[in-house]
């Protein structure tokens, strides 16, 4: 048996079986969007990796250096943000190949070095190899937070609303229209927003950290492997089912006016698109108004979409007449990949 | 210009000014074996990050997937080790070519779990991914120590003992005893030791925190470059040169016996040969003696093999007669590869 009929998942949980432990300051450990470890005082310190291969996670012939260093980090950033953390520091390990020309290592760094101004995030280590295949990227974030403020993917209770930050399916809608031959060096301004959306994704720190502030969220997550994959994580996994309203689902409008030359399935890209790094998270009725409230200071919108139901496991989309839809595709990347804590 | 004639240290220089930063918990930043932050109450948080690729850092023809699984925790362990330090919790990320053997999986876990047990460090988080291209493993290690005891690289002074545990040169010499023909998946017991040196390094954990727990080391550094390369951090990168006593550098008896089978010069793997992951530190004159006591808790053996001298910023290596000898060899790993923190 290789790995490909082992598959990704099968492989994840050997790991997370094998290596389970206790530890009185692991607080979270495989499984969630970070690790977390209590530390002295009333913080944890929140910690997530993650790894970015050339012909796997990107393609040089589409991703400009400068943006390649942007996403390294902005990906990881994203997972401290649907912890509801701050990151703080970070590590870079880079296998370049030989032939790599500097000028496309300086925009790397360029990139990445005014992502980690933007979000006060400081290098402090790393590795650097000669690679003697493609390039390759693995990025550790640390980040903290208060240590009850800590928002962790199993906290969902049915009844709860489900809520989204910004739109969704434009990351992939985005790269669907770079493979068709937009130049990714072009201006950013000049690019289709979906396009930027793709390239230069904006980790949602700030929305993470005011819904974890006011204890608001009981479940969150970001989306990086698209809706339903994603959402399962929040109730498939504790047993939990959820009902999607198909027309609450937000749409940029460059998504509504150009989807249909790409897809025949208008919410396909929608439900299943990866990489929109947007925050979703689970809220009691209860607290839906104080989190409208607080929206109001989000620098994206913020959509209910749906709600957590009794445990079927199941994820059922609903038309505006509250018929289920018939979703005939996959539910997320078909690639083999996994993360298992970040 | 590609980035094989930047050159490793150009880029490594070029990151560290880019991104240097100040930061009041930032106690140590890129350039020692890990970096530190100061955390609430008298400890610092060590992190260190290892790149391990195939066809550069290893072979999978030469290696078992068992050992390899060992050795990517205990190269990152090592690093800890000469910060005086304990670890605690790592994360792993792979990339892994989609018809890699499920069964060489396995045994990779199998030799990872091993070592974290024997070292009780916990896995609590990493990344998983398919590679279109070969084998690569990313790990991060989280330690701690004591925030006054963590030894740095950089602290040496002229007239200070330097000092190595173990034997020099033994692990290069088992590569090449690999390279001639033996088959790695023997027991390990039969294995020439020098072979068992190689594919299952011993970080000198123990070592390490005995000697930063009496404050006995002023820079201390692991072995992996070698030790010409790896001196230099602590004498030349300071502004100091330094005096090696060539009869005095500890080699094995398999080492002593075997070694001109492969190489013309007896000392040359000694002084240049990778992978050895002893410590390598300096010791003011007055402190000697407490440390020879202190030995006698080490599980390996402990070797004065030479002085800090004054500002030449070369190393020096003597005869008996206390006579310069030539060293027409290069002093470290002759591929790209470097460091920046780890």
């Amino acid at each position: 048996m290789d790995i490909e009929e082992l598959g990704e998942f099968g492989l994840i949980e050997q790991i997370k079986e094998s290596f389970k432990c206790r530890d009185h300051l692991l607080a979270i450990g495989i499984g969630d969007d970070t690790a977390a470890l209590n530390v002295p005082g009333d913080k944890a310190t929140l910690i997530t990796t993650d790894l970015l291969l050339e012909g796997v996670h990107f393609d040089l012939e589409l991703n400009s250096a400068y943006y390649l260093g942007k996403k390294s980090l902005s990906v990881n950033l994203s997972d401290i943000a649907a912890m509801g953390g701050t990151p703080r520091y970070f590590l870079l390990s880079l296998g370049i190949p030989r032939r790599y020309p500097v000028e496309s290592l300086r925009e790397f760094f360029r990139g990445l070095k005014e992502l980690s101004l933007n979000y006060r995030v400081k290098l402090i280590g790393g590795d650097t190899s000669a690679s003697t295949g493609k390039l390759m990227i693995s990025v550790t974030v640390l980040g903290e937070a208060p240590r009850g403020q800590v928002v962790r993917r199993t906290g969902a209770e049915v009844g709860d609303q489900i809520f989204v930050t910004g739109t969704l399916g434009d990351s992939l809608l985005g790269l669907y229209i770079l493979r068709n031959g937009i130049n990714p060096t072009r201006s950013l301004r000049k690019l289709p927003r979906v396009v930027r959306k793709h390239l230069d994704p904006q980790p949602r720190i700030k929305e993470g950290k005011l819904i974890a502030g006011k204890g608001l969220a009981t479940a969150m997550i970001d989306l990086s492997d698209g809706l339903l994959a994603d959402l399962g994580h929040l109730t498939r996994d504790v047993g939990l089912g959820a009902k999607l309203w198909r027309e609450k689902l937000p749409l940029s409008n460059y998504y509504r006016r150009n989807i249909l030359s790409f897809e025949q399935d208008k919410w396909k890209l929608a439900l299943t698109g990866g990489e929109d790094y947007e925050l979703l998270f689970t809220v009691s009725r209860a607290k839906v108004k104080q989190l409208r409230h607080l929206s109001s200071r989000f620098d994206c919108r913020l959509t209910r979409i749906g709600e957590v139901v009794e445990g079927s496991e199941d994820i059922t989309v609903v038309d505006k007449n509250d018929k289920p839809c018939k979703i005939n595709y996959l539910t997320g990347y078909d690639h083999f990949r996994a993360r298992f804590a970040s």
